[in-house]
């Protein structure tokens, strides 16, 4: 396994202005798999209940994901449902069902071991760090966090983040981490908490990567239609590290800023094929060579 | 003379969350002006009252700007008075007295007529129509507008800009006269009204450009600090026209679209540095070299 990614597996109702749907395939590690799938071997780490569909574990070994991390225990799998604003800028949440994602305890199998690399998607900052320190050689490893743990658990995410590479994190979570309304001074102060690369997303107006001696930042892709922006910061999270798993890329070593530039690219383009259909639904007919000519996409649109 | 500037000659009370000023040199024709003097040769377009100081008119011819077309008439100079939102994203216009501007009626000297640019900033759209028409030999003719008259003098508008090359526009004005949320939908409406291009300003967020057949989108400049937004927009189109300008440009003719985008950037340092300094400050210090260092690092940043 190249890569192991960890979070939540579930099911998730969304209404959003283009359509409603009652309950289909969702979760942060779910979407981090399929999308970082098309760039390298992936391994997930999380839990289901004994509702979790077959069809649903048929498309991630589909996707050559690799499951025997993906523990199934009885009870319901993990539920969320929420709605989103016209402008689909932001979302309620409806309803959250923790059900058998309560007691989750991430299981590593042997084989994920000696992976070299690592995404902890967004769960207790507390089990994310259970993972990063089990796996000891790990090249680089970084993941994600939300408005919950770094306002009631500030202490425990700082001292987990501490030992990632990167943070990846979205524009308000970054404000709120850092204390600075404006994104540079939000991204030195989050680099100094210990990650060399910090990336914030700024939802369809794209992304910036800072580290302490240069930055980027790209533009959002202008979809015609965004039919449901749900998993796409999680399907950013795949592209990102999935390139930089296939290129075989270590962060700590000699670093081109390119390679990560591109890797913030590829995170965007994958971001964007997610909100093109509800749910997964794109990644079902989705093909690497749709994901490249849209990355030569982005080189056409931003270049001068 | 390259390039003819209309619009607003106004003062300015203004207040951000960084200060206060009572009155202070602004209207759009100001900024558009001093930003393009860096570029080409500027004829100013536009009326002044007898309060009009003589610190502010030195400030344009300071710049190489001929002010033949700024009349000096009995009364007030225009006098606009804003407060900024916390995020300076958004503002609440406190006073508005035209004063002057009231019977603005815009007269071309004879040694603007032959003028080969044309950036007509914000008034009715009526007067821009009519400045328009008396310039023969324009290789390239464009300008703003705003809700107000998008609104209220729609057919009026529309009539305006059909002749017009390009349209500078926000994005929820541009969202405003399609009726299209959507920025692609958006813009594609735009396209059909006449403009062969549109420039579509996001604010922080930076700005997009289309044409039919393509489309150029740069990030916003993060600046440390912002201490006040107003005319920034100005500066934008000042940055835009005045490089096209400077390389002869004609959107008519052959067309590149690199060059386009180039003018898009050189647009976007503009407002950026705007930005830096209360009212017009910035612009009694800022040099050619600063503007071109600023300009690659919009390459440095945006390149993969």
């Amino acid at each position: 396994m190249s890569l192991i990614v960890i979070g939540s597996v579930a099911y998730d109702g969304v209404e959003t202005p283009h359509g409603k749907v009652d309950r289909m395939l969702g979760g942060a590690a779910t979407y981090i798999s399929l999308a970082s799938s098309y760039f390298t071997k992936v391994g997930i780490v999380g839990v289901v209940g004994d509702d979790f569909a077959q069809e649903d574990h048929d498309l991630l070994t589909g996707h050559g994901v690799d499951t025997e991390g993906l523990e199934r225990v009885p009870g319901k799998t993990f539920f969320w449902q929420g709605k989103y604003t016209p402008d689909m800028n932001d979302r309620e949440t409806l309803v959250t069902d923790l059900n058998v994602f309560a007691d989750f305890e991430p299981k590593l199998p042997a084989s994920y071991l000696e992976s070299k690399y690592l995404l902890l998607g967004n769960i207790q900052p507390r089990l994310q760090r259970m993972v990063r320190q089990q796996m000891k050689n790990v090249k680089l490893a970084g993941g994600d966090t939300m408005n919950f743990w770094i306002s009631d658990f500030r202490e425990e995410l700082l001292a987990t983040i501490r030992d990632w590479d990167f943070l990846l994190i979205n524009d308000g979570e970054a404000r709120m981490l850092s204390g600075e309304t404006n994104l540079k001074k939000a991204a030195a102060k989050i680099l100094a908490m210990g990650p060399h690369t910090v990336v914030i997303k700024r939802g369809e107006f794209g992304a910036c990567l800072f580290r302490k001696d240069s930055y980027f930042i790209v533009p959002g892709y202008i979809l015609e239609n965004v039919f449901d922006p749900t998993g796409a910061g999680d399907c950013f999270a795949g592209g990102f590290i999935g390139y930089l798993a296939q290129q075989g890329f270590d962060i700590e070593g000699k670093i081109d800023r390119h390679e990560l530039s591109r890797a913030v690219i590829y995170g965007s383009v994958m971001g964007s094929f997610c909100c093109e259909r509800f749910g997964v639904e794109r990644f079902r007919t989705l093909k690497r060579a749709e994901i490249d000519a849209r990355f030569e996409e982005f080189r056409q649109f931003t270049s001068f």
